[in-house]
C-alpha cells in the first residue's frame, strides 16, 4: 500500500488543537473525515507534532496509508476539495512504508509572531500576540543565546505535564524585526517539550521589557522548576512552521 | 450636548454589513449597544459610508451625540471596553453640532487587496481576494486612468439599485504591488455608488488577465449599462480605508 506525506497548513483559530478528541473540532478529525470521504473507509493519520488549541501550522507533516490507486497530485486536489477552508494541503509526497513523521523528524521550526504596537490591529488579532510595551530586541537576542544547545528544559515545560526526559536541543533562536511592527521569534530544534516554545517566548518577553535580567534565563535552566518561569505566551502567535526529515 | 466623531476599524468577516438590521449582527448594532451600556440610554449613530457584508474598515467615521459628561480619551476607552474584539475605536474627536459624517465628507479612500498567487494563503482568506491567474499591472493602471475624473458610473453600480444621479468623481486610482504577492488597488473619490469600488476592481482584473482590452473600460462608461460589466469582486478584499472632512 502507498504511504503519503502531506504538508499541511491550518488556521488554528477555530480548532481545539490537532489531536483527535470526542465532540471537538480538531485538525486530525477534519483530515481523517476528508480521507474517509475519498477512500470510502476509515484511516488514521499521524503527524510530526501535536499543536494546542489556537496554534497554527504552515507546514505540519501528516502521514497516512493510501488504500486506493491515486497519484500525489490528484490526492492533493481530492483532499483540498474535501477539507474546510481553514486547512490546506500544500504538497503530497510518496514515502516509504517505514517512514514515521514523528521519529524521523530531524529538525522542527516554530515561528512566533508578536505585534509590538501601542494600539491593537484587529485584522491580526488571531495571528500574532499583541504586546503594547517596548521591547529591547538586543537583550532578547542575548538571552536567547543561553537557550541554544542541549539543556534540561524542565523549567520551560507545561507545568502539569509528566515527561521522563526533559533534555532537548535547540539548534538556533532568531529574533527578527519585521515590517508592520511585527517581531518574529524563530526557534529551531530537533524536538520540543509541551508548551516549550510558548514558555520560551514568555521568558524572552520578560527580558525584553527589562523585568528580568538576561542572566535570569540561565538561572531558570539551572533551577529546573517550571513554577519559577514566566507566563506562557498565548497560543495564537505560534506557528508550526516546518519539519525536515 | 457634545457630539463625537469616532474613527472605527472593524473586521467585516462576521458582520452582515454596517447598517442596522433586525436579527442580524451589524457594526451599527454592536456600536449602538456599546453606547447604550455606557450612556444608559439609546443613541443612534450615523456613518460616512455603509459597508456591505464582509467588507472591512480601517477608518470608518461614526458620529453620535453624547448625553453624559465625558472627555474623548475616556470615551474611547469606554467604547473599546464595551465592543467585541472585531471592532476597535482608533480615535475620538469632538465635533460641532452641525457636523455630518456623510454630507461633510470631502474625500473617501477605499483599499482593495488581491492575493495574486497560484496557491491560496489561508491566513488571509478573509482579508484579500485570492486570484490565482497572472495579472498585467501596467495594463490595469492604464485602464484605471479612464475611470479617473467625473463620469457617469451607471455601468459600475449595483445592478438592482435605483439611483437618480449616477455621476461621481474619482480623484485617483493607484495600483501597487506589495510584498507577499499582494496587490493593492486604492481608489479615492468624493463619494461612491453602491458596489462601485468592487465593480471597478472586477473590471480592472478582466483587463489584467487580458480577457478585456484597456479600451473596454472606456466603452463601459459610455454604455451606462451594468449588465455589460464584469462580475463584482468579492467583498472580503475591500476596506473602507479613510475619510477626510
Amino acid at each position: 500500500m502507498k504511504k503519503f506525506l502531506a504538508i499541511v497548513a491550518y488556521d488554528g483559530t477555530n480548532f481545539c488543537g490537532f489531536q483527535i478528541q470526542k465532540d471537538a473540532r480538531t485538525v486530525q478529525k477534519v483530515i481523517e473525515q476528508a480521507l474517509e470521504r475519498i477512500f470510502k473507509q476509515r484511516v488514521t493519520i499521524s503527524a510530526s507534532g501535536r499543536t494546542d488549541t489556537g496554534v497554527h501550522a504552515v507546514g505540519q507533516a501528516v502521514v497516512f496509508n493510501c488504500p486506493i490507486h491515486i497519484d500525489s497530485t490528484s490526492m492533493k486536489n481530492a483532499l483540498n476539495a474535501n477539507l474546510p477552508d481553514d486547512v490546506y494541503v500544500r504538497k503530497i509526497i510518496e514515502v516509504t512504508e517505514d517512514f514515521h513523521p514523528r521519529f524521523d523528524a530531524k529538525r522542527r521550526i516554530y515561528h512566533y509572531f508578536l505585534y509590538n504596537s501601542r494600539e491593537p490591529n484587529l485584522f491580526i488579532r488571531n495571528y500574532a500576540w499583541w504586546f503594547p510595551y517596548e521591547l529591547d530586541i538586543e537583550k532578547m537576542r542575548m538571552a536567547a543565546k543561553f537557550l541554544e544547545g542541549e539543556h534540561d528544559f524542565k523549567s520551560f515545560m507545561k507545568s502539569d505535564h509528566v515527561e521522563q526526559n526533559t533534555t532537548r536541543t535547540i539548534y538556533r533562536i532568531r529574533i527578527v524585526k519585521m515590517r508592520g511592527r511585527l517581531i518574529l521569534i524563530r526557534v529551531e530544534g530537533r524536538s520540543f517539550l509541551r508548551r516549550m516554545v510558548r514558555n520560551i517566548v514568555g521568558a524572552l518577553v520578560k527580558v525584553g521589557t527589562g523585568e528580568w535580567d538576561i542572566e535570569k534565563i540561565k538561572e531558570l535552566l539551572e533551577l529546573k522548576d517550571r513554577s519559577q518561569a514566566a507566563a506562557t505566551a498565548p497560543s495564537h502567535g505560534l506557528y508550526f512552521y516546518s519539519v525536515d526529515f
